[in-house]
């Protein structure tokens, strides 16, 4: 059961390494990063290095792909090798999915149309333009299709995943392996949790990022 | 405010990913990966490789210093140039810290003597033998010691830090920022709350694989 991982220029870290550090751990799964280019890629902020062992003709029947997102999504979205890439090898996986504004570009590839669909709170509302319904939901499963929200939902995604693929049980297992009993010290992980000031300047600065960006978001934004 | 994260061979990713992806979001941190030697290291699985962009030497007075853990820590337990290393930025620190058997390293470089912490539950019988005090909490603070639990727990810990850091806001809008909301699927990520059978599978099988690498754990032993 291969895994590929998507890596490209901008990503969030934790976007791949959730599902990466779920999922690479079912029995018989072999996990490879993948990117337009192989080495190393580096991530938003610059200070962490993924290495992309395989380029993407090398990887052409993958059971499992996911998708990160990112600051560096927005130069994702175009069509052209990547796109044609995740639309060959959906043709043969079992499960195509993405955590946080990976969810833009299988929308911008064209997997999306007429899915239920998740993505980072900031970027939901850029769902519709790309033939998705949005949904409040952490994790979505539309037939093999599996989007999850920010950053951090990659983990439950991959245990989901997990427990749907191989039972139950061995999921549990991976949770204890992975000791996923989260304590955050505050409930401040969703925007209708969190204090609304808090909420707020995150939605403001996001704006701010995506105008420099020279991106036109329809009204929220996109930021990982 | 410099943040330094060790990596070794085999380390497990999101042991190094968890507290990265919250304290590199803090005003004015600038993180630094950094290993005995510059370049890519491979985690435990052997599937991804992270890159250290500084040596030892390079990296001489971090603010915060994170440790991880992973199966390649069984190989930094001997006295030598990393010991050295972490006892010499130590001195310096703000912050010392690890995530899962990450402590081990900590406390055979001698820095956790009486001292509470904690690690990855295969591995807490391991720590009074090097002085150290094991504590069934999740994240343990003592002092400028910050100690986490196994694999995932490195994200409570680094909101943990980053509300002592810079306050409740700053941490809330991270925790807003990477959309940490957990939903497990299960509630079995920890061994008192996983299926009895599945604990004592853990368990069996860390032992068979400390035993492989030619360890003597004196009871549990340690996985990551």
């Amino acid at each position: 059961m291969q895994l590929a991982i998507l890596l490209f220029d901008g990503f969030t870290t934790l976007d791949a390494v959730g599902p990466y550090e779920t999922l690479s751990r079912l029995p018989g799964a072999e996990a490879v990063f993948v990117g337009e280019r192989t080495g190393p890629h580096r991530n938003e902020l610059g200070s962490l290095g993924l290495i992309a062992d395989a380029a993407l003709g090398e990887v052409t029947a993958p059971d499992i792909l996911v998708v990160p997102g990112g600051p560096g999504q927005t130069a994702q979205m175009a069509d052209g090798p990547l796109h044609e890439w995740i639309r060959a090898v959906d043709a043969g996986t079992s499960w195509t999915t993405s955590v946080c504004t990976g969810s833009l570009i299988l929308g911008a590839a064209g997997l999306l149309k007429g899915r239920r669909a998740t993505s980072h709170w900031l970027a939901l509302d850029q769902l519709p333009a790309l033939g998705a319904e949005p949904t409040g939901e952490r994790v979505v499963f539309d037939g093999k299709y599996v989007t999850a929200a920010g950053v951090s939902s990659g983990i439950d995604m991959g245990l989901m995943l997990a427990g749907r693929i191989a039972g139950d049980a061995v999921a549990q297992g991976i949770q204890l392996g992975i000791e996923y009993d989260p304590q955050p010290p505050y409930d401040a992980g969703s925007p209708d949790k969190a204090p609304a000031e808090i909420t707020a300047t995150l939605r403001e600065k996001s704006r701010f990022l995506l105008t420099r960006q020279g991106w036109q978001p329809s009204g929220g934004g996109a930021e990982s």
